[in-house]
């Protein structure tokens, strides 16, 4: 499946056609030279530009303030790239990326987002996602906690649910489960396998007092999540007054 | 009538004066040779740019998330030019428009907006009509499913009003009528059909949870319309609290 | 007194201060060629410029959307430019202002603002004003909705009350004068002419279900008072929740 | 410490990292020639390049309009640079800084702010911070004045806490002193002075129906704490309805 181009500039939209000049496949990319262990984590130029491009994306929409939330993709069946810690997620360069395993193993330098479990553990339940996009927002960040002891803020009815992949219907609702922020990431990892596993009816779910992690095939898919329950959430926080 | 100019770069603002180069008529255009039903319906360039205006301006106002919404302006009595379905209405470029007739049958390739029928519907029934918009926006959606029982949302007594064509006295009221949300987009459209006809008073109306129709008579008109409903739109929810 | 200089690019921040090329004074300017009725009134390049900055930064926050809002600067005892009628406020050009003279009468070609007389009202009862700015804000409009029975808005014990000239302290109050909106704006412009005359306790007023009018002895001082309003609106909206 | 690099263009991120060629130690940087009074203080270009870029940040995000906020960064143990009076932040220029000393004298041409004293205050009793931001936001405005009688604002279990610098939990909770205005700010900065002196607990505190003052050790995690603090305001002001 061809899902980003090849750029030099490449914007990854809500659709996730990656408008550059889009000629050879992504995933393998320039991937270094045989018995370098370095270079074979070399971060490919496509994957870095659409992670960054994606970042910048929420960033930009006020989703990613104070060097919060944290934005990865997949490299293949074992590898993925992901925002480093502690940096403005609307000023990223290349270097701020670094290449992780699945069990969130630094394969390049540098410290990777405090969050990475959780990154990872949607690569390993959901093989077919290839972008992960955890966001801070004022109406997630409100509702998880209002709505913490239902344990899930229900999104019914609503025509912007045909934005989330498999839905063609807004005759429908979905769940976002809250789950209660944890200081051990990996603990909460293990939570959220445990309790989520690779559902695919969910598309998402909150961390109260936190924000919401979202997914998609790509990362124009993961941008239109993101897009469509932010928006949704506002809705809902709008609708309660 | 002259409505938009030709232009290398048009620029529709509210107002509906393309700022182009603005020398020839835009109706006509570069239609094509005889004889080739391609073609016949090849989009002129002119028409292209105030769509992709249009649909820019209401995406960067934040009503058109995650690929929602849809754009469309009238080549003549008997085709109309609309966005390509499920795209991201910020990142738009000529391929993603397609022109189709008043049925709302494909005149080119590619799949149009799933609620063309409801484009086509506002272009049979209003012959000076020549630009539709659907948006999404928080306060649409959230006042359609709170006023759903009502049937409509009342515009009262605002000097925003005569941003209306027609209208220029604040001291009025206009109904946006509420329609619920419908899954079969044909049979929507044939109940908007019956209710609304082509009614001059009616502005607009909209989706239960979805979001707003409007129209005008040039693509700036119907831009106008947008900006001047959903000002309105977001009043009236401030006023409720 | 020199407000703002000769500039090319002429940015008028909200200090008021032009930074332009700022060499020669403004009111005068190039006021064309003796004999010539036209060219007597033809628009100084910088009163179009500075006229221009004013409205794109009231168009820029959202506070003159689809065509509203007008907004004028003074060009000598007798005349003031204005923003002509049903225009993008974000997209004008010089040849979208024209030159009137204080009861309102346009001196160059176009049709003014049909708010005119409201600037004029000002021109003539405050001899040291040089613009006006008349904006629509969502706050503004629910707020003077909201309030039309008292008859006012208090604004006290900001500190952002200290933006308004001539105000050294945050232990005071102003009050916004709420008029009903009017159709006939000579008449409202003779109402606002007898209750306020150019009373330099009133830094603005509302028109109910309108919006704002204020001014100041500078573009920049006209831009510093609308922020500094439109801003305590909202913080008088959000509190009343 | 190294906290911006020496640069053409300096862009001061929320992690503090200057984006620039970055070679230089900043805080010596330009001083002058020895015995000239006048160029000893002459400002550095970095320090005033940080300087700009953390007030064209906030006033960006809507907290320093009107000409209102004031932002500073520190020179060296006995100096500061600091936003001058009455300026739109947005627009700032080198010659709109001005050097002072620890007591908030002057040691350039100009007026400094207003609020120098607090700076000055924070300089004096947290060696260690190199910035102070002051902001003015419709929720800190709104919340300092519903909440001034309980004296500070709780800031309780949100992950934005962890923007904080040295907090590395949720489960945790700042408290926002909050401060009656004062028109005489020495006296005020006194007050503040004794009761907060240096504490190292203590984030930032808000002045009722004025604003927010926060600090960093670098420009950068002033600004990181200033998104932060404003963020976590709107989430208690959305939560309060």
């Amino acid at each position: 499946m061809r899902r980003f181009g090849r750029a030099s500039n490449v914007n990854i939209g809500a659709t996730g056609r990656a408008t550059g000049d889009g000629a050879a496949g992504a995933c393998s990319g320039q991937v270094g030279q045989i018995g370098s262990s370095v270079q074979q984590h070399r971060l490919p130029d496509v994957a870095a530009a659409t992670l960054l491009s994606l970042a910048s994306r929420c960033h930009a929409r006020g989703w990613a303030q104070a060097t919060s939330g944290n934005f990865s993709v997949r490299l293949d069946a074992r590898r993925f790239v992901i925002t480093k810690s502690g940096l403005d997620k609307g000023a990223l360069r290349a270097e701020d990326l670094l290449v992780v395993d699945l069990d969130g193993n630094p394969l390049t330098d540098g410290r990777p987002s405090a969050e990475t479990p959780l990154h990872a553990q949607v690569y390993r339940r959901r093989p077919g996602i290839t972008a992960v996009a955890h966001t801070h927002s004022v109406a997630a960040t409100v509702l998880s906690r209002a709505l913490l002891a239902e344990g899930y803020v229900v999104l019914s009815g609503f025509e912007m649910l045909k934005a989330l992949v498999g839905i063609d219907t807004h005759e429908t609702a979905i769940r976002l489960p809250i789950f209660p922020n944890e200081q051990d990431v990996q603990r909460l990892a293990t939570q959220v396998d445990a309790e989520l596993g690779g559902d695919d009816c969910v598309y998402g779910y909150l961390l109260a007092g936190h924000g919401l992690y979202t997914w998609g095939t790509s990362a124009g898919e993961a941008a239109r999540h993101v897009e469509a329950i932010e928006f949704l959430l506002e809705c809902v926080l709008h609708g309660r007054r």
